[in-house]
C-alpha cells in the first residue's frame, strides 16, 4: 500500500534531532512565548526575506488575524470586499466572512487551477479593499500586473501561502510578495509540525505588531489589553520542531520536484490532463500534485484497489457548500469542473522510485 | 528565590510517564484528532461527570465556541446580553464580545471575589440570554438560587472553569453545574498543558455536535462544511500530556488546599485579608491564593527583595482596559478595589515546607 502522504516516515527522518527537542521543551517548563519561538520566527523572516514573522495557532487564524488587524487599524471596514478564487481550500474563504467582510469570488484559470488574474479589474468595487491569493497546490499566483493593479486601486495583496512555502516569484519567495502572509504548518504541509501551527509574514511594522497582540488576547504587555483580542498562539514545542525542518525544507522541495518532472513526463494516458511543469521550477512545490480527468472517481477506485492512497482537493466547491447556502445557486463552472475532476496522487520527499514506478505504471495501465 | 509556579518542577514529577507519551506520540506520524484525544475526552467526561467534552485549542476559544454555537442554533443572537463578572480575566468578558453579545458586568462579592449573585436578577433584561459564571482563582461560584433564576428566565448558565477544575459544588463538578463550561489547560493551570489547550463540556448534545464542527472549520465530515467555522484542535500531544496528569489532579488539588489552609491560620498580619477557607472544602481548588492589602505594592515589592516571588491576579480591571475603552468612565467600586488590592502567593503542589514557612514568615514579619 502506498499512503498518500507517509507523515510518519517523514518526520523519523529527522527523529533524533527532533526527539532532542521535544524532550528539551519539555523538560526546560517553558511552553509558550520562549526562546524556540523567537528562534523560529527570526528563522522563517529570514528565509522568506520579510522583516515581520508572528507565529499563530493555525493557517486560519493566520488569515483571520491579518484581516482583523486591517479592521482594527481602519485600512478595511466590515462589509468591505474581499477578492478571492472561487477554487481554494475552504479557510481562504472563512477568513473573510469570519471578520465580516464580504468575498467575491473569482474564477481559475484551468491550466493553473488559480485565480484567473484577467478577472480581477473587472470585479473590482468601490467596497474593494484587498485580494487574498492562493498559490494553490503550491504553485506561485503572481504577476506585475495583479501588483499594478493593487497600486492602482489601493487594494492589499494578501497571500494564503499555506500550501507553497518556499516557492519563488521572480526571485522573491511566496510569503513575501504581497502585504502580508498566511502560513499553515499543519502537519501535512510541506513545512508541518506535529499537531496545528500557523505564522503570519509582513513587512509592515504596524500590522504586525497589531496581530501580535490581537493573537495574545489584544495585550502587548502582560495584564495591559489595547485590542479586543483572541488567542493563537504557536506552542514551543512546534515551534522547535519547525525550527529542525525548516533547515529541511529547500531539499524537500527539490525532491517534490523530482518527483513531479517525472509524473508529468510519464504519465501518458491521454484521458488524463497533467498539471504544467513552471518554466521557472522555483514557481512550484508540489505541495500536491493534482491530475483531472472526467473519470475522477473510477480512477480514484482503481488506484485503490491497486493500493495507491490519494486525496480529491478538493471534492466539493466553496460555494456549494451548506457552510456558503447564501451562494449555493451561483455558478462557478471552471471551479465545480475543477471540483469534479481532480485528484491528488501521493507526493512527498520520503518516496522511492519503485513507488513512483509503480504509480506511474498503474495510472498508464487505466 | 522561590518562584510563584515551578512548572518544571510540577511536570518534571510525571517526567517518565510524560515522555515516553511524547515520544510516542511524536513517532506514531498521527497529530491531530486521533487516539489521545478521544482518551482525553472521555477520560474528562468520565472525570467530570458530563456527557461530552471537546477539545479545543485554548481556553478563550472554548468560550467562545460555546457561545458561537448558541448562536448558530439561534438560541441567541448579536446583540443579546450574557451576564459577567466585572472581576474576571478579561478572557471571559472578551469571549463574549467577540461573538457580537453585549457582556453586562456584574460587581464580585468582596469576600469570595466571585461574582455577587444577589445582584444577578435586577440585571437580567428581555435580551438576557446567559450569564457566564467564573469559579475564579479556584473557588465554585454556584447556588440553587442561580439555577432557579435560570430556569425562570431561560438563560444558559456558563461556567468559565479555566480557574477551578476538580472543584465540586454538592457532590457536583464545576463544569457539570450548569449548560456548557469552557476549561483552559494554559500551561499554569491547576491541570496545565504544555502549550495552549482548551476544552468544553456539555450534557447537550446538539450543542456538543455544533461546537465539535464549528471547532473544525465548520466540518462534521471531511471536505463537507456545514458552518462558518474556525479551526481550533487540541492537538494529540497536548492531550497525551493531559492524559498523564489528570490522574495526578486531585491528590495535586490536594497538596495546594493543605498550603492555603496553613497560609490562612498563620498569616497574621493584621493589615493582610486573607481569603476564608469554605465550609465545604471541595468547593475550592485554589488555583491562586490571593490576600489582599491596602498597601499591596509595597508588600510586593518586599516580598521580592525577601525572594518571593508573587504576581497580580489582575492589577487593571477589564472595564479599565484600553481594549474596551468604551467603559473606561464606568465605576465598579468593588473590581477596582479588588484590582488595587490583591496579591497571589505562590500555591503549588511541589512547594515544601521550608518554603511554606519562610513566606508565612516574611508576610508577618512585613
Ligand atoms: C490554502 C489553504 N489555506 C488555509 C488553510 C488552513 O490552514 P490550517 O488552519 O492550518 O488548516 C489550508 C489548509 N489546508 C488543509 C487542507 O488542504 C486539507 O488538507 P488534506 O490534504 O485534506 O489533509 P489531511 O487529509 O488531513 O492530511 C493529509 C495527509 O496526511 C495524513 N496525516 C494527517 C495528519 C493530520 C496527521 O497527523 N498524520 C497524517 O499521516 C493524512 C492524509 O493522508 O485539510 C486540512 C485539514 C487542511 O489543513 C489551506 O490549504
Ligand atoms: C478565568 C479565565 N478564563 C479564561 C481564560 C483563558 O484561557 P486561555 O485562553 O487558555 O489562556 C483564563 C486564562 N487565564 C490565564 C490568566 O489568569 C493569566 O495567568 P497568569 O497566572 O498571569 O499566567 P502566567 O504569569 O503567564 O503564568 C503563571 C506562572 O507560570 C509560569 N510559566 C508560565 C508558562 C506559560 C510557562 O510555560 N512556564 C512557566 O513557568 C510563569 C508564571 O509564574 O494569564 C494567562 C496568559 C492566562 O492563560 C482564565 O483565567
Amino acid at each position: 500500500m502506498i499512503k498518500f502522504l507517509d507523515l510518519q516516515q517523514i518526520n523519523l527522518q529527522h527523529h533524533t534531532e527532533i526527539e532532542a527537542k521535544l524532550l528539551q521543551v519539555f523538560q526546560s517548563g517553558w511552553y509558550l512565548m520562549g526562546q524556540e519561538l523567537a528562534s523560529f520566527e527570526a528563522n522563517l523572516s529570514h528565509y522568506i526575506g520579510v522583516k515581520h514573522t508572528i507565529g499563530v495557532a493555525n493557517g486560519l487564524d493566520a488569515l483571520r488575524l491579518i484581516l482583523r488587524a486591517y479592521i482594527e487599524l481602519g485600512v478595511m471596514n466590515p462589509g468591505d470586499e474581499i477578492l478571492v478564487p472561487s477554487n481554494t481550500y475552504i479557510a481562504s474563504i472563512l477568513a473573510i466572512s469570519d471578520n465580516g467582510l464580504i468575498p467575491v469570488l473569482i474564477e481559475p484559470d484551468i491550466d493553473t487551477y488559480n485565480i484567473n488574474l484577467t478577472h480581477i479589474e473587472e470585479k473590482i468595487s468601490a467596497k474593494t479593499k484587498g485580494i487574498l491569493i492562493v498559490h494553490l497546490y503550491g504553485r506561485v499566483i503572481f504577476s506585475q500586473k495583479l501588483k499594478d493593479l493593487s497600486e492602482k486601486y489601493n487594494l492589499k495583496i494578501i497571500e494564503d501561502n499555506a500550501q507553497a512555502i518556499g516557492a519563488e516569484w521572480n526571485g522573491i519567495k511566496t510569503g513575501n510578495l504581497g502585504h502580508a502572509a498566511g502560513f499553515s504548518f499543519y502537519p501535512g504541509k510541506n513545512l508541518g509540525a506535529i499537531g496545528d501551527a500557523g505564522a503570519v509574514t509582513t513587512n509592515d511594522d504596524t500590522l504586525a505588531a497589531t496581530i501580535r497582540a490581537l493573537a495574545n488576547y489584544g495585550s502587548n504587555q502582560k495584564y495591559l489589553n489595547i485590542y479586543k483580542g483572541l488567542n493563537s498562539r504557536l506552542d514551543e514545542m512546534q515551534a522547535a520542531v519547525l525550527n529542525v525542518k525548516l533547515k529541511y525544507l529547500d531539499h524537500e522541495n527539490t525532491l517534490r520536484r523530482k518527483i513531479a518532472k517525472r509524473y508529468i513526463s510519464e504519465i501518458k494516458s491521454p484521458e488524463i490532463v497533467v498539471p504544467e511543469y513552471p518554466e521557472h521550477e522555483k514557481e512550484h512545490v508540489w505541495h500536491l500534485f493534482v491530475i483531472r480527468t472526467s473519470d475522477r472517481n473510477a480512477l480514484q477506485s482503481y488506484l485503490t484497489d491497486n493500493k495507491i492512497q490519494t486525496l480529491i482537493h478538493y471534492p466539493v466547491a466553496p460555494h456549494k457548500q451548506q457552510a456558503y447556502k447564501e451562494w449555493n445557486e451561483l455558478s462557478y463552472p471552471l471551479s465545480e469542473k475543477i471540483h469534479a475532476e481532480v485528484l491528488s496522487l501521493p507526493i512527498s520527499p520520503v518516496m522511492d522510485d519503485e513507488q513512483i514506478n509503480m504509480i506511474i505504471r498503474t495510472i498508464n495501465t487505466f
